[in-house]
Formats: structure tokens, C-alpha cells, sequence
């Protein structure tokens, strides 16, 4: 698609210094753009990108301040990154195909198949399974017996979802992530072998939640394991039986959670972190990436770092110790035979 | 379903303390109990759930005292985590669907299928596979030429067996993991390119192993990589090339073990913990969650911690330290600037 | 398939100590041989399982000297690991399956499929979809709409790529892999809930790149994701939305890029291993398993350990030093005791 300056300053509520009738044709990054492009400058380490730029029209904070001459035409908007989230909506394709039940499809009679649904080629949906309206499910995904999907939910290719789980709306999971496999339960006998604990609970996956590619979530030995509305998780991610996750709190990829933890609301969880079950984060905590949590966290909105994670700046200080630690150890050696000489001397 | 209180406590033989005629409907953890909820208390951390629970029966240990009146009636037995995981076994669904193979599943004329096997939707056995009495494959798994599964297999939707792998008796696999993609093995070429190095072997899977979903097991170089009976391996672990797990060892999520490594028999290896390539990690060993191990263990029945990783306790110490390392250089420079001054006053 | 001691040295260009005429079944490692078995020692270090090994013949290096007796014959070549590599295409099974398009395929009448490509049973090809000559995709794989896929490339079962892609010539991708899923992007709104940043780019993968089995490769925001020619990808790794991999990286299992990071050329990368987003990696770096990247490296071809990651040989040193911090300390306060002593006696 394309669209002018002006258009594009009208609907995003900007204002444009330059032509309005300027073409563009697709968004870029400012280091890749060509012209045609329209980039934007949120963070101004990037602000060289901006002065020989063949871009047509950059998107800027209202008050910034062109140091030299720039060929781009200007729009200036209060917040950068909303605005180009608005323009990435504008400019992505789509979906306009219409919804259809692939012929393909293998959905067991008892299954409650909403309105507007489309159900991907090879997808298997099993008995008592409920898919409410406009949902898509796309190519090779399964649905096990009685699992409930919200409406608008999307699912890509390979999505498995073991039965009994349960959807909100509007929830979309990536390619080949596993909802509802067993958790890792298992009691010693006496002979050091181990038998399985039946893992009979579910997962509940709140509204608005998104959930990367690869990632696995286990039902509840008993109970359910719980994501709660409006949590984005990223790929590769692990969170096991019983682990309940507060609403609009974000994890990033491969972070893996232990079971029965109990995460709290707007956490910001970084890449790589790892958390044992059976504790508790309090809201706002924010997880530095590949930081161990080895115990509750009952102090809101601080920042952890570290394995086993301390207070993210005492982590800071410690750590710019820990690089110095041979000068240290050979400063405390330097002082012992000092003494020892001083001693012998007296 | 449901049973009552005397029929429970006669199956796994505890002492009834209430009313045998109680109804029971459903296991639930103690903080989740409901009337009707059968509960247990293993850990007397959760004992202040227990009182003014509404619970129906809760299961205890034989000597148990509660320090107030309680509701519920009490089931006392020898080893709580048994009981209940007798007790999810009663209640967990039975899978009593015929074992059918369904219409759409591709089975190659030359496959052996055992009897009473089930087949799901879209599944694709190549030629040369032989598939023992019992076995159950989920909807849309792939089995490559000639792999042999035991009786009592149990594969779910999207698990993927490369050719020539062997399964024992036994072995549950969850959704989306991959036993036998090649492992990682190149070699430099002159110009830092790298040639790809054929992957002739398989994988071994011995009996009554359970393995997570999205877990990947890599084939051998050239022999196998062998996972040996009762090993419990959970989600999105990493096992390469030729390394060998022995029997009854279990993996937490996400630890990766590089290749050749010989992991010994009943160790217990942490989520996220590393292993590299070619060593050997002695029997019983116990690798806490995130540690690398950069060596051979060889002295059994250990703690480890760290990466790379130490003994357990003298971490432990060590961590402690490391936590005060700015005072500890602080102390440093003011003993440095004491000693200076004593100088330069003599 | 079966060889003799010669025809192999011929292949190879080796020379033969022994029977030209010895019969080699099978390639093995040299702890495994049986007669008939063709091994090889690379390293000295298993040079104790050549004496009394039953193996028939042994690949050893131009000057290697025997210090005891043995039975295998001897193959002498330059390199050794290169002669594996051989002798192991030269056994591998070939895929001689004459190249089909299986019934079951649902390939969009508008997609383009070169000469001798093979579509596994269950696959789906979407509209629009390019796919060059020889390339083979096995069985329940899905390619997205404008997909583009070079020659002899090798999808194995269960890989999705999503709409858009590109992959070059002689690409190979393991099962349940996912290339160009959504980036993880998300701005927060006023309520602190987040809002989705459309994913509009596309993953764009060189020629003679192997990516392992259930690794995750995010799409650009805007833009590409882009590993370049040559690159090595083991399992479960994730690559997040916009970085770059220079040609003829490798890296290895679990190791995890964050967004908009860019890779030089010619690096490895350890197991496990996490780079921070937005930062550079100069040619030539070697980052140890399990480090953290947390800002850019600008010199190239150095060895990086820890997390945050360090010179690595500054690393073994500090980390020798921390194993000690205990006794250190206590050398401190023993040192500050000896002072207070001596000045309250002087």
C-alpha cells in the first residue's frame, strides 16, 4: 500500500514540515532506508542515520532539533513509538482472506465451532472442544477433547493444545508452542525408580495474552497452571504445573519458571531467567536477563540481578568488584607480608 | 467421578479420622479447597490452610497433630506424596477410547503395527517401522524409516522420530520434541566455511522413560545417543550427539548437555544447568539449577553449584562473599592507606 | 553397505598398513569397535583403546606412532577429522526415494515447485510460495504465503515458515523449527497494559545455512532478520526480531539473541549463551557457553567468558580468585584484628 505525508500526518495527529503530497511506500529502519521509505528517530544515538538520508519522510519527537541540512520531510509526534506502531498497523497486511473450515479439517461432531472461524488444512479439533467466534486457527494445530477458545483467538501452524485447557479472547499463540502437557511430577519408589504423579489440572490462558513460538506451558497436577490477561511471553519459554503469572507481566525468551511459582503483576522478566517453584515475585519486579530467583521477592517494582539475583545496582557494584578480584587478592597477600616483615623487624 | 471418604481410605490403606460416607469430588490443593475437595498436607508450611478449610477430607501424615479444630476429615497415611499420587491415578481420566487407527493416518505397507495400537489423525509411519502391542500415537506425529517403539508408547500430537531411532516399553513423549535430528558436527574447511559431517547413528530410548515436549535428542555421530530406562526428562532440554544419560536420572527444563557427554545413573540435573561435551559426571550426582559443569565429576552422590560449577556448600560460602565484595575491597584500600600512614610516620 | 581396507585408502588418499583386502561394515568409535569396524583416533588422549581393540581398521594421523602391538590395520592420512567426514558421507544411507509430491500435499495452485523437488505427506504450501529445483520437504511441514526457498534445500517434518521468508540454496532446517514468527514488540499503554507492534518484515536465510531442531527465528519489525551464508545454528536457539549473523557463524544449543543485535562473521557461539539487543559483535569472537553479552565487542577474533562476559583468560583468573573469596576475607579481617591489636598496644 501507499500513502502521503499528509495522509499519514492526519491520522497519526503530527505535524509534517515538508510536502504533504510525498509518496511513501514502506516503513524502514533509518541505517536501511531508500527513498520512498519513512523511518523514525526515537532514540537519537541514531540521530547520524538522519543527515544524508535518502528517506522521504522521517517520523521525530516534537522537539527535536535538526542539527545540519536533512533531505527527509519532518513529522513530529508527542510519542515516537506509538506512532510507529500506529504506522506498522497501517502499512501490515491484512488478513483479508475469508474464513473457512479447510476440507481438510478433521473437527469431531461434538465440537461447538463459533461464527466467522477459520479452521487451517490437517488441524485436528477432538470431542466437546468450544472455538468461539472469529477465531483462526491456522494450518497442523491441535485441539484436544473439551479445551475452550475464546473469541478471536489465533492460533499459527502446529499450536497443540492438550484437552481441558481454556482460551480467553482475543489470545494469539506462535508456531508449535505446547499448552498442557503434563507437568514434571514424579515420586521416588524405593528402588530409586521413579513413578508418574497423574497430572489431572489444566491451564487457563488469560485474554489478550501472546505467547511466542516453541514455547511449553504444563497443566496443573491439580488445579490449573494460570496466565493472567494481557501477559506477552516470548519464545522458548518454560513455565511449568501450578505456576500462575499476574496480568500484563511480560517474559522474555527462554526464561524458564519452576512449578507452583507465583508471579506477580506488570514483572518485567528478562531473557534466560530461571525462578524456582514455589515462591513468590511481587508485582513490578523486573528480572535482569539470565538472573537465577532463588527465593520470594516480597518488595514491589525492584530491579534483581544475578544468579542467585540480588538488588540490581548492588549487583552492578559487586560485580565491577568481582573483575578486580586478582588486584584485590594480591593487594591482601602484599599486606600480610608487609605486617609479616614489619612484625619480624620489631 | 467420585468416591467416598471409607472407600478412599480402604484403597491406599490410611486411617480415617470422620466419616467414612463423605463425598468426594475432586482432588485440589489445600489453598484451593472447595467443599468436596479431597486435599493433603506434605509440607507443614501450608498447615495454617488447613484450618477453617472447607474441605471435605485432608490427607496427613500418620503422626499429624493439629493445633486447632479443624473441618475437614483427616486420612492419615504413611508417605503423603504416595497417597496422592495414588490418589490422582483414581481421578484421572482413564483415556478409554478404542484404540482405532485413524482413517487419514499414511502407514507405510511395510510398517509392523502391534495390536490394540492407536493412531491419530495424520500421522505418517514410514517404511520399515514396527510399532509394539499397546502403543498409542497421537494426532499428527511423524515416524521415520524403520524406528521400533515398544508396547505401551504413548506419543503426543506433533512428536517427530527420525529414522532408525528405538524406543523401549513404555515411553511417554510430549508434543512438538524431536528424538534424532543430526547432531551439530562440522568441520573447517580451508576458507572458515565448514563442511557438514554425516550423522549415521540413532538414538536409544530405554523403557519407562518420560520426556517433556519441545525436547530435542540429537542422533549419534555414528553408534547412538542413549537415554537409559526410568530417566525423566522434562520440556525443552537439549541432549546432542552420542551423549549417554543412565538409568533413572532425571533433567529439570531447559539444561542442555553437549556432545559425548556420560551422564551417570540417577543424578538429578537443575533447569537451565549446562554440560559440556565429553566428560563424565559420576552417579547421584546433583547439579543445582543454572550451574555449568565444565568437567568431569568424578566422585559420586554430590552437590554441585556455579558455573563453572563447585561443591555445593563451599558455593554457598563463597556466594556469601562475593555479596560483600565492597566492603571487602573497601577494608582493603583503608588497611593499605592505615599501613601507609604508619609508614610514613616511623 | 561394505568396503575394502583399499578401496577406502583410495577414496581418501591415504596410506594402508595392512590387507588391502579387509572387509570395513560399519564406521565406530574406537571404545565401541567390533570386527569389521572402521575407526579412527584424532586425539591421543583415547590412543589406550587402540591396543587390544577387535576393530579392522584404524584412520590415524601421517606420524603416528604405535607403542605397543595391535590388531587393526592402519589408514595414515593428513587429517584425520576430514577423513571421518568422508568416510561417513561414504556410508551414510542416500535418500535415493525418488522425488514425489505426496496425495495428501495442499499446494496453492498458484505456488511455483521447481524440478525434482519432493512435498512430504501433509505438508502446506500457501500461495504464492517459490520452491527451486531438488529441494525436499518432508512430511507435515507448512510454507507461508511468498515463501521463497532456494534449491536442494531440506525441510525436515514439523518446520513452519511463515508467510514471506526467504531461504537460499541448500539450506537445511530440522524438525519444529519456526522461521519468521512475530518479534517480540510491544509498547505499554497508558495502563500500564501492552499493545502489539505489527511484525511486517521477514527472516531472509543465506545459502548453506543448517539450522537445528526446534529453534526459533523471529521475523523483522520492519526489515529482515538476516543470517548469512554459511551460518550453523544448533537446537533451541532463539533469534530474535531484526539481528543479523554474519556468514560462517556457528552457534551453539539454547543460546538466545535479543532484538536488532548484529553478528559479525566467522564467530562462535557457546551453548546457552545470551546477547543483550542493540548491540555489535566483531568478527571472529568467541563467547564461551553460558556467557551474557551486554554491550557491543569491537575487537575481533577474542575469547569472552561470564556474565557479564570478560577477556576469558581475565575471567579464569578472577574466577580462581572468587573460588577463594572465603579465605580471603578471612585474611582480611584477620589483618584488620592484627592492626587494631598492634595500635592499641603501641
Amino acid at each position: 500500500m501507499k500513502m502521503t505525508a499528509g495522509q499519514l500526518a492526519a491520522i497519526v495527529n503530527g505535524t509534517l514540515e515538508g510536502d504533504p503530497e510525498i509518496e511513501l511506500s514502506y516503513p524502514s529502519k533509518i541505517e536501511e532506508a531508500i527513498p520512498g521509505s519513512v523511518c523514525f528517530l526515537g532514540n537519537l544515538k541514531y540521530e547520524h542515520y538522519l543527515y544524508g538520508s535518502p528517506a522521504s519522510l522521517v517520523i521525530v519527537p516534537t522537539n527535536f532539533q535538526a542539527s545540519q541540512q536533512i533531505h527527509p520531510a519532518l513529522l513530529r509526534v508527542e510519542n515516537v513509538y506509538q506512532t510507529v506502531s500506529q504506522l506498522l498497523e497501517l502499512f501490515s497486511e491484512k488478513n483479508e482472506a475469508v474464513s473457512v473450515i479447510h476440507q481438510s479439517a478433521i473437527i469431531d461432531p461434538s465440537a461447538k465451532i463459533g461464527a466467522n472461524v477459520h479452521v487451517g488444512a490437517y488441524t485436528v479439533i477432538e470431542e466437546g472442544a468450544v472455538i468461539d467466534d472469529h477465531s483462526f486457527l491456522g494450518a497442523q494445530v491441535f485441539i484436544g477433547k473439551n479445551v475452550k477458545l475464546g473469541h478471536s483467538v489465533k492460533l499459527f501452524p502446529g499450536v497443540r493444545i492438550y484437552h481441558d485447557c481454556v482460551l480467553g479472547d482475543s489470545v494469539t499463540i506462535h508456531s508449535n508452542t505446547v499448552i498442557g502437557s503434563d507437568g514434571f511430577g514424579f515420586v521416588p519408589n524405593q528402588d530409586k525408580s521413579y513413578k508418574k504423579i497423574a497430572q489431572i489440572g489444566n491451564v487457563i490462558v488469560g485474554s489478550h495474552v501472546e505467547i511466542g513460538s516453541n514455547t511449553t506451558i504444563d497443566r496443573g497436577t491439580m488445579g490449573s497452571t494460570i496466565i493472567e490477561e494481557g501477559c506477552k511471553l516470548d519464545n522458548l519459554i518454560q513455565v511449568a504445573h501450578n505456576v500462575s503469572i499476574g496480568a500484563h507481566t511480560v517474559i522474555a525468551a527462554q526464561a524458564g519458571i519452576a512449578g507452583s511459582a507465583k508471579i506477580g503483576k506488570y514483572c518485567m522478566i528478562g531473557g534466560q531467567v530461571g525462578i524456582a517453584g514455589h515462591l513468590e515475585i511481587a508485582d513490578g519486579s523486573i528480572i535482569q536477563a539470565q538472573s537465577g530467583i532463588a527465593s520470594s521477592i516480597e518488595e514491589k517494582n525492584r530491579k534483581w540481578y544475578g544468579s542467585p539475583a540480588i538488588d540490581y545496582f548492588t549487583f552492578l557494584r559487586v560485580y565491577a568488584e568481582f573483575k578486580k578480584l586478582p588486584e584485590t587478592s594480591k593487594q591482601v597477600r602484599d599486606l600480610i607480608n608487609v605486617l609479616k616483615s614489619n612484625q619480624s623487624q620489631s
